[in-house]
């Protein structure tokens, strides 16, 4: 049995307000049996993969379609939990925070509705995947480039309303977002920005309008439902060149992100570049069990013979440089004299080394959306993970210090080190992604005692994580502890105002309507 | 007499509350006397000078303080207007919005309490000003610059807070601005992004932390009172160059704003440059009075014979070059090869030209804040002025409609056209600053009068203000009516959610509270 109810309704509440939400959207825009609800489970389910599931799925295909499925929502009590697409496979997919909820899958409202050429941006809805805006671009011979992030099948309006991040300078979702369009929890549509002045020609040109500037409160939240999105698009180079830096030793990650920080300051490196372990790179080329048959970690000495096998570091730098040829060749060297200091660094172009993630990594940083990142989660059978993403100030000593304590944590759990630095302006997302068998209830449970653990340990030595599975949001949240809570206060006045009846995405990012405070649902 | 008293109290109430604001932060830091109140005024008033004062001054000088002086607020339901320094001369400098509020001074509040070499941030209280934070920057020799408006004398956080601008590269300040401390209207203290986990050491790092962002909805707003802000700094280029570009004819406006849209998509121009109308740059050099001593808009013959005299343009353009020598070569080749398509342009490298605004700009755009730019006010006796501010699309059609729009109404209102385009990522703020003679009422009345036109007409073809003068917030706030006002109904409920009994800066960017909606205040 997939359905949960919602808490509160009972089998014919229920039956009532979904015959109600059949009237608001079409009867064949509501699922409500166990075998489609199936495909809105957590793909990766760190719980009991029945908890975090739905009662039901509604498919609006328009803002007025939202809004008789809000007013649904408000006259029955149902909440709702809406996704773009639902494809942060990493983040619970589609599967709601709260059981129960019915999920708003939004993935019809799938237009374009604008691409310009003079200044670069795209106005999309939440339907629209990064490979479906990449192909309209290349199609139409367009010279922008939309940054994408590992994987390209995910709404390009959800991964940014999660703060989702990309490789090259326009990595920075949120910070190249302009004009949203919003549907709050009564059915009220609001403009953001310039966008509120009808007839506009600047809501994706200029962020901020007159008066507060709210976009940024509707992103990692539960206070509307966002139809409308405009985002900047990337000029295209004149030249690309990907490339990739292997590091011999455990230990050269405290001098390379020092080199690192520096590149990035004084503008060398202008993209957003990724340092990975030896273990997410080999996850890539093939399963845990072709390298290792143990159990527990896999030993250092076998990292080391992968590191052999595959002529690859310890850590793996990967970055991109864009421009004229002349420009890259001279960022080329730039990059090349600063981190040689570091004894055993080597250097590759992309098409110099045989390593697939460097194939891949040279098709994201040229935003070619693809889905190769994916190959990862064969490490294990039936292999999922759930990603612990402390934020960390781009230093030897934070590096080193995070790298200890998720690596020793590795060590007590049982669990491979898997690190994905992902180099911001001025730090870096450290995320470590946690492989394990979705099919195995103690790998389960022991991964995410571990991931609770660091949660905990990191916001002792005052780490703060970006995002966050469902299943660890109140745990995250509660880190953000500063003032007995009070950013946890400004959320909960912010949600009652907004959404009164709570109908939307409950327990969201941690933060719950009035009636469902401290239930610990 | 200057003062006056609150909406609602009577002379023994108001005496009452003002012994609590002096029992909250001392008798000294208190000011109910009109001489010092007469110092509160609007510098520049476009309304009676009579009519936006304030009823008191107090200045805290802590967080405590300030919540001491909200706790009075509350208890009284005296209105406050928080201003950080209140220099924001064109915007009504520290006059409250709400005729008897009680300003709340911010300058003793002037610490810089952090500034990080490493990363390149500050970290500081609201009555640090630029030149403060640039002489503690220059005294220890760091390498980083902190990005100035035209006036150097303002407050680095207030400035950010009402989204001001400066022209580097860091000259969106909003953009670069980095984790807030705010004290909301009960008092409760939030910070911002990570910054709210304890001991983080990533509040001035990465701008988002985890859940809503809501940095943004504490600017151009009265939903809380900032206490600490972090800005990230510029890192010192290698090497600078200002430059000046003249433009010999009005119709040039167009193909020059093409042209530059490219250099800016292309990144060949990295800064904010601005384009400044004729008689802007003449009234750097001398009063209208010597340039012309008719009553009426400067005929566009006096006009052409001050071009001759300054050996300026129509339109002057200032940029800067920012990198190592060969950088800008290559950058000015390229600037001069773009623009020499429009016949008459001229170009100037800083030095080449005795014109006093390229020294000025040559300045401001290396980050060396001064008061220069405030030459300009000595146009008009007792000269002020009011800006009409809409934003642009980058592009020649939206560009001369605006120039137009706003040169025809000056002929109807016998102004003078002093427009300043300030260039951003894809928009540009175009700025009339409208002179006047601030004790002449029949100019104040048709200054205002032409400034609420020009808002009207503007919103008529999508175009909206980023900013306001208080004499027309309401008005500019009344064109971002997308779906029957729908934002301000947003801003409405947030303000009563975080402000229930109305006591800040009521009115501020035309949000009232509940108790004031709609009365004309």
């Amino acid at each position: 049995m997939v359905r949960k109810l919602p808490p509160g309704l009972n089998e014919q509440s229920f039956a009532d307000a979904v015959a109600s939400f059949r009237r608001a959207v079409g009867d064949k825009w509501v699922i409500d049996d166990d075998a489609q609800l199936a495909n809105y489970r957590d793909p990766f389910a760190v719980l009991d993969p029945e908890h975090l599931t739905a009662s039901a799925v509604v498919m609006p295909a328009s803002v007025e379609e939202v809004q008789a499925v809000l007013a649904v929502a408000n006259d029955t009590g149902v909440p709702l939990s809406p996704v773009s697409i639902g494809k942060n496979l990493g983040y619970g997919g589609p599967a709601p925070r709260l059981p129960g909820a019915v999920v708003v899958d939004l993935k019809r409202m799938n237009r374009i509705l604008e691409v310009n050429e003079k200044f670069g941006y795209a106005l999309v809805e939440p339907g629209v995947s990064f490979m479906e805006l990449d192909n309209y671009l290349r199609e139409r011979g367009i010279d922008f480039w939309v940054d994408v992030p590992d994987l390209g099948w995910g709404s390009v309006l959800g991964n940014t309303l999660e703060r989702g991040v990309g490789y090259t300078a326009y990595g920075d979702h949120f910070a190249i977002q302009c004009g949203m369009e919003v549907v709050l929890a009564d059915g009220d549509v609001v403009r953001t920005g310039m966008g509120g002045v009808p007839g506009s020609s600047t809501a994706q040109l200029f962020k901020y309008g007159f008066g507060p500037v709210y976009d940024g409160i509707f992103t990692q939240s539960n206070f509307g439902i966002v139809t409308k999105m405009g985002l900047w698009l990337l000029p295209k180079p004149p030249g690309y060149q990907a490339y990739m830096i292997t590091l011999a030793h455990e230990e050269d990650l405290g001098p390379f992100v020092e080199i690192l920080r520096t590149l990035k300051m004084n503008g060398t490196i202008t993209n957003v570049p990724s340092l990975r372990s030896v273990l997410l790179d080999a996850a890539a080329v093939a399963p845990r069990s072709h390298f290792y048959s143990g159990t527990g970690p896999v030993p250092d000495s076998v990292s080391r013979k992968i590191m052999a096998d595959l002529n690859i570091g310890w850590w793996n730098f990967y970055g991109a440089m864009y421009g004229p040829q002349a420009s890259i060749d001279l960022q080329w060297q730039t990059v090349r004299d600063a981190f040689s200091t570091i004894p055993g660094a080597s250097f590759y172009l992309a098409g110099e080394h045989d390593s697939p993630v460097l194939a891949t990594r040279a098709k994201v940083m040229a935003c070619q959306p693809n889905l190769e990142t994916a190959d990862i989660f064969q490490w294990f059978d039936n292999g999922g993970h759930v990603d612990f993403a402390p934020l960390s100030p781009a230093t030897s000593e934070d590096a080193l210090s995070q790298y200890a304590m998720v690596r020793d944590a590795c060590l007590e759990f049982g669990k491979d080190y898997m690190g994905n630095w992902i180099v911001g302006r001025r730090e870096m997302h450290h995320i470590q992604m946690t492989m394990f068998d979705t099919k195995d209830p103690d790998d389960r449970t022991r991964t995410l005692a571990f991931t609770k653990q660091l949660i905990r340990q990191a916001a002792e030595r005052g780490y703060g994580a970006y995002r966050a599975h469902p299943a660890i949001m109140d745990e995250v949240a509660a880190t953000f502890s500063f003032n007995d809570g009070a950013l946890m206060r400004l959320s909960e006045r912010v949600k009652d105002a907004l959404d009164p009846k709570g109908i939307l995405a409950p327990g969201k990012q941690g933060i719950w309507p009035k009636s469902l405070r401290g239930k610990g649902l």
